[in-house]
């Protein structure tokens, strides 16, 4: 037997934003698992802003993804078919098995899933990569303390939305960072002490006003504008958390960087990057406390969840970088 | 008795390069030390990147000069007149007395120099501000350890030529950057494994090349194009001492930052920014660590030292930043 699968290949590099040209959604045949593998129907694709990375051809974290491949994507989905001794038909797992319906595994770096601890989309948002890099990058890089004030910037997406209720939990006064107005209230909701449109503009100023005090952390998911107007309202002493940079991620050329970094000498400050996957030996550290804040009422995990297929992931993920999400973004396979 | 004293001071702020309206060179006559104070006859002045911030009227570091006032300067001098207990008619000394002739004290942040160690000279280089800034950025915010590579630019400066040898005598492996052939052979004498000249270009192909391997501390006294090529050739945990941005201070306007700065996240990388004077408590630690290798002949102190006294100090402020000086640069009062 054999199981018709939909997926998404990398046709062509792209320059700037990933228009239809980039992909080839096509359809092949998924052959039964052989002894060791396993078959999994692929249910939910996790859009994340580090793709757009994945298909530059330059050294980087991880190697990109070869035009003529199949698009690197986190999922979650359901085993239906298994000569896999530790993996058995029903289990629910994740693991990044790309843009597909369906997926053959030998099991590595494919994980069970809890589903009474939360549900699968859950897994693939806050106690996923997300949360892992919120997570570290909050408690590790940012080294953040009760009573500092935390930015976060694309604060209504996956990883900021998580830092943002960590941070809270910690007890710091944590200022969100996104675009439009909805999201701002959104961001009230979800906790934040202030919340600052980015598409009002006068950036220094509005950072300024929500921290007159300085910035002791600031969590960058974006780059741009917003990280000069952070380096410009920094505390003395102040963490620059780099998670990335996604107001650049479809630029042609690289964009002009922060030009105030000299206040990083001026407040004694520190910028850092950091990728989460450094940290992986640590996860089950993250998900038990992120899990123990949800378990106690003090964290909401949200999840925007498009449907389309597999045919539908072009569009999904250009909506990503438009912001169309509030917390993770995830495609129905 | 008074002494008349020639004195620079602030006329007006520049805005790029300062030039001739910048300064108000002036004779005042300066009267006899009252109870408490001293009169010191300033024998050399200090030239230091950092003067050129403090003519901005921004908030910084340390408040900028008044229009009006003596320009902020290191100095070395000897005490000609007392009526202060600790000190004594020869005494040499240093302090912040400015650009002056001679100057009334009343012993605050004044130092008294042990010419036997060194001359007053070295005590303004090596052993005093560019000295303890080299020490410090490469020990505890560089953390440079045996074995690693340490790229420096300005490296035929004060501060460079003094970290050029600090990283070799803990074992390192040194890539010094200058600005023209002499420098650039100085470099090599001094110890350098490799030497680069910017002004032959192509920073980011010359740096990979000196550093096959990737840069581990890159010690930054310039900013600007070579900050982006080290940027390009970071080493994996790498760190970056933002120690100045001597490119960029002339500028009328903010420069563009480090294009390259997401580099910081593929090598999880840490930039960060630091003030000498934080350190102050350990400056004994540095003068003992400088002054040992000295006596074991392992550490060669230099100084360029210009004539022309205080109506000179423009010009050679100017020279300061066009790269007229191996090691430290001073002025003869």
């Amino acid at each position: 037997m054999s199981w018709s699968s939909q997926e998404a290949r990398l046709a062509e590099r792209p320059t700037g934003r990933p228009d239809a040209s980039t992909w080839d959604i096509t359809t092949v045949e998924v052959p039964d698992p052989e002894p060791g593998q396993f078959l999994v129907k692929v249910d939910l694709i996790s859009l994340d802003p580090a793709m757009r990375g994945w298909l530059n051809d330059v050294r980087s974290y991880i190697p990109p993804v070869g035009v003529g491949e199949v698009m690197r994507a986190f999922t979650s989905g359901e085993v239906v078919a298994s000569q896999h001794p530790d993996f058995a038909v029903g289990d629910a797992v994740s693991g990044v098995l790309g843009v597909r319906e369906y997926a053959l595994s030998d099991g590595k770096g494919v994980t069970k899933l809890d589903l009474d601890v939360a549900p699968a989309a859950t897994w693939l948002g806050a106690l996923g990569m997300p949360g892992m890099t919120a997570y570290f990058g909050l408690e590790d890089v940012g080294r953040a303390q009760p009573g500092e004030t935390v930015l976060v910037s694309a604060a209504a997406g996956a990883v900021g939305s998580t830092v943002v209720q960590l941070a809270k939990a910690k007890g710091c006064r944590v200022i969100g960072v996104a675009g439009g107005p909805e999201k701002v209230a959104w961001l009230r909701e979800l906790g934040c002490d202030e919340a600052i449109d980015r598409r009002e503009g006068n950036l220094v100023r509005q950072v300024r006003r929500a921290a007159p005090d300085g910035v002791d952390v600031y969590f960058d998911n974006v780059g741009g504008e917003l990280l000069d107007a952070a380096l410009a309202n920094l505390a003395r002493g102040a963490r620059i958390a780099i998670c990335g940079a996604i107001a650049s991620y479809n630029e042609e050329s690289l964009p002009p960087g922060p030009s105030r970094y000299m206040s990083l000498l001026v407040f004694r400050a520190t910028m850092q990057g950091f990728v989460v996957f450094d940290y992986e030996d640590r996860y089950p550290e993250a998900v038990a406390a992120i899990a123990r804040l949800v378990d106690q009422g003090q964290f909401v995990a949200t999840e925007t969840t498009l449907v389309g297929g597999v045919a539908g992931f072009p569009e999904a993920l250009l909506g990503l970088f438009d912001g169309v999400n509030t917390g993770k973004l995830l495609l129905q396979a």
